[in-house]
């Protein structure tokens, strides 16, 4: 019955002051005011800890001292003001590994396996007592609990307080893959843009960043023994992300307990590999490019080739050891066949070797299933690979479903694992308009915008049989970025991206079983985008600021 | 002849190399290389040149020494190293008024009467000269001139360069009004955002800033004589443009070629008064808001009662008396007839004076009307106000035209001035999705987004008569803030709103006459984009950055 009372808590009028996100699986609050001590610390009573470990405390600590977020009600909480000063002092938040727990390091633990991680943690924060204690089985469950502690405070006059002690946190999340990409091809990011992301990712939780990190368009991403392709194929000399930008941006994530997961979009969308290599890609930027390609450039490997093949799994391989994470995407969405049909050389290889388009396109994917295998790694492909081509993937294929929300259903029926990446909830592109070209009354192919309103009513269980909700991994949202640069990610990022992040923490309902309610879930947000702007992330205002300071106030019927 | 020349030159082939943005109403290139000399100077032969004159002139060169922009093309202009190494070296530009020109400050010339303005100039950049001029006759001309010279050089290995000289530019604009609106009173943006708004806007040459500085939810204006409406109304005692705020903002516009237009919006839109002057408010605050209001919260003026009617005559006086500017806006828009007709008050003083909610109106609007004219002010109004309501309106009144473009004849038919401001093309807002409440299918209320491609297809004299054209001051492009702050400001504004920047300027069609060309615009387009990225502006990509390397490739048809 706790999560029950814990429903009780946030939907009965008191959410204004609890801007926790995501959800926990059950909370128990009061009413008590409660404040920091001038002198509070978080102590780590863990035997040799991680240095990540102790690096996320700092970090925590350090944002308690520095977010200095007003509650977001009129009079900004000076109405808290007298309980506030009469209230006791927390001297400390200890936390501790639950006996018997290995330790490792966060990030150790956030590139396990999708399913192995353990994320859970108990955060008690008394309503008197002299310390507040966190503990987890691993040292990731620490760091989510830490995320949570961060937001229970606002600040007032200098004080940092609650007025909602005692709170009771027992957590952990309904879907391990909480994710983000980010296309960094179409046009590109600095390592700091995505670090800064990384680290707003983690204070919502998301744990996997989905790094697309190369298109037709450029080739940003170093890869040793392929450098040619970057050299050629990025932007500029200077757009690159090199192996140790690529060491330092996973070490990065995985201190922040997320796990990356670097897409190579193969066979398709590879255009830019003509530039390094041009016998390797057939249809490079032929026109009418919109016979050949979803968009300009056209271009795709000449998958038929042996040479190609091999070259592809060499390159493969290569990134795979760039990259700790235990699953890596090999793309496939989009995979044009006239380019290949309008081809002389494939189609004399085709002819050469009795195959037809999608026997070699299976030949061709299992040997890039195999490189990534031999690496260790979990293959995942976009949905096409499942629902489109007639081609044997092995059985473990993670596939992420973006065409449309209803195709899930499809590849459950396949029996692959699925991770949500919707365009019709998650793609937060869509609603800018159309960047093609000349057309004054074209919109952008996905219109409309993707409200996070809309985001939050996904429900990662739709259509799927009661056996079939065991392959849901989870889900993510994702920025393309034909028409994004580190100038507008932030504002088009944030606080959208949170809405997934709940979605999939707090998983198909909330925790009492009740529909997810925006109604609810908005004054959170609201906390988020502004403790985000404390925080020096360009999160945008989901209203004016008069409703933000009202609750409720601007609803459509209130 | 003239200018059909310039238009073959634009249209030709060559328009990659040329940045310039609005496009002059005649220019003429060539196809020499020449660079600027490492001691070039801008040489202002000006008797007593204004502080303004002389500080346009280092901001002038400092630009062209910084901007650093590199031309968008593969390469970045590396093709062009052996002639920019052999080119004839610029060593200046001079400044001259014409003979008989009288100076004034840019400031002085930039807040004259709407009509009034002299924005002309002629710039002339030999192909191996040593000297460039730039005459004009006045130094808003000379202003204009040096942005555009500003835009015609890029930036190859330390080179300053073109590749078309000589460049002939004989120029003035199609319309006097080129606006941009801001909205600060939805969320607030302090004065450095302004700031680097106007810098940016100056860049595309445009002349009015419309400045919607209060609305329902905050008045963060401070009025003299009128503090407690900010005291009480502001979001915070932060949150505010006091006094000395806004005579730097006006005379940071003013050195620009900028005109501030301030918008006082009454008597709808005024629920923030109620803060500060209950008494003075109809249904403020009412549930539900939407039977009071188009968005929350509601609150009107009771512009019935002679004390209100009084009191905002006094309220308009003094902030008349804070812009220099010759023209002010009263606003007028969504006046919510219901909320007069459940009021008590309002009821009972038109029952008193014997009067219907029309004639008051139209005695309110008369007061409000009379109290611009005594400061010397043309009044502005939003449509609704001819359109919508039996008002006597000042004949010079300008009326900004917003809900649709097609009520631009309908307001010519009343023989008013029109400011284009339509929502169908202008809105820089819409397509983000529904701010009020939750509903997860609810978009903008003007979806969809509103594409530059679109803004840019504006025609300032559809479906108006020959006899009506001259009624056309302008037009503007226009940010509400519901869902902006500073975090996303330059994003959402740039480069979109250069659309129609270029549109009011250089006319209903191209100077030969040519309907406006997209395809054209987008290279120039990029390069307003990127220029103001160098000059630390956030404007978004349109494009891939493999697109804006490549002009005409990511065409539909391509």
């Amino acid at each position: 019955m706790r999560q029950h009372i814990a429903l009780i808590a946030l939907l009965g009028g008191i959410p204004v002051a609890l801007g926790i996100w995501p959800i926990p699986r059950s909370l128990e609050t009061g009413t008590s005011a409660l404040k920091l001590a001038p002198d509070f610390t978080i102590e780590l009573n863990v035997h040799n800890p991680p240095a990540d470990l102790s690096a996320a405390v700092s970090r925590s600590a350090n944002y308690i001292k520095t977010d200095k977020l007003e509650q977001l009600v009129v009079g900004r909480g000076a109405s808290n003001s007298s309980a506030v000063s009469r209230a006791p002092q927390l001297k400390s938040l200890t936390l501790s590994l639950e006996p018997g727990s290995t330790v490792h390091s966060i990030m150790d633990e956030a590139i396990k396996e999708i399913g192995t991680r353990s994320e859970e943690y108990k955060l008690d924060v008394p309503a008197s007592g002299e310390s507040a204690t966190l503990t987890a089985n691993s040292t990731l469950g620490l760091l989510r609990g830490l995320t949570t502690f961060e937001q229970l405070w606002y600040d007032l006059s200098g004080d940092t307080y609650t007025i909602q002690a005692p709170i009771s946190v027992i957590d952990t999340p309904a879907y391990p893959f909480r994710g983000f990409m980010l296309d960094t091809a179409r046009n590109f990011f600095n390592v700091s843009d995505i670090k800064r992301t990384l680290d707003a990712m983690s204070w919502v939780k998301i744990s996997q960043f989905h790094w697309h990190v190369v298109d037709s368009q450029s080739f940003p991403l170093q890869i040793p023994g392929f450098m040619e392709v970057s050299q050629k194929g990025a932007y500029s000399s200077s757009m690159v992300y090199t192996p140790e930008d690529v060491q330092d941006i996973v070490q990065y994530a995985g201190e922040r307990g997320i796990d990356v997961m670097v897409e190579i979009d193969i066979p398709g969308h590879t255009s830019v590999f003509s530039e390094s290599h041009p016998d390797f890609v057939a249809c490079a930027e032929a026109s009418p490019w919109a016979t050949f390609a979803s968009e300009p450039p056209a271009g795709q490997l000449r998958f038929a080739s042996a040479t190609v093949k091999n070259f592809t799994a060499g390159l493969l391989t290569e990134v795979a050891k760039m990259f700790p994470s235990s699953i890596m995407s090999t793309g496939g969405d989009e995979l044009n066949t006239e380019c290949y049909a309008q081809d002389p050389e494939t189609q004399a290889t085709l002819k050469e070797t009795g195959q037809d388009l999608q026997q070699a396109l299976s030949v061709f994917m299992q040997a890039a299933q195999g490189a990534l295998q031999t690496q260790g790694k979990t293959p995942a492909v976009w949905e096409e690979m499942v629902l489109d081509n007639n081609v044997t993937l092995s059985n473990d294929t993670v596939v992420l479903v973006w065409i449309s929300s209803m195709d899930a259903a499809a590849v459950a029926a396949k029996n692959f694992r699925i991770v949500h990446a919707p365009s019709d909830y998650f793609y937060l592109d869509c609603g800018a308009g159309e960047w093609v070209g000349d057309d004054p009354e074209a919109n952008s192919w996905c219109d409309p915008f993707k409200t996070w309103q809309k985001s939050y009513t996904f429900d990662p269980l739709a259509n799927l049989t009661e056996a079939q909700t065991s392959l849901v991994l989870g889900g993510e949202q994702l920025l393309w970025t034909e028409q994004s640069s580190p100038a507008n990610l932030d504002p088009i990022v944030w606080p959208r991206a949170a809405s997934s992040a709940e979605v999939f923490w707090t998983g198909a309902t909330l925790p009492g079983g009740e529909p997810r309610n925006g109604t609810e879930a908005l004054p959170r947000l609201h906390d988020v985008a502004f403790r985000m702007a404390q925080r020096g992330i360009r999160a945008i205002p989901l209203q004016p600021l008069w409703c933000a300071l009202r609750p409720g106030k601007c609803n459509v019927d209130s």
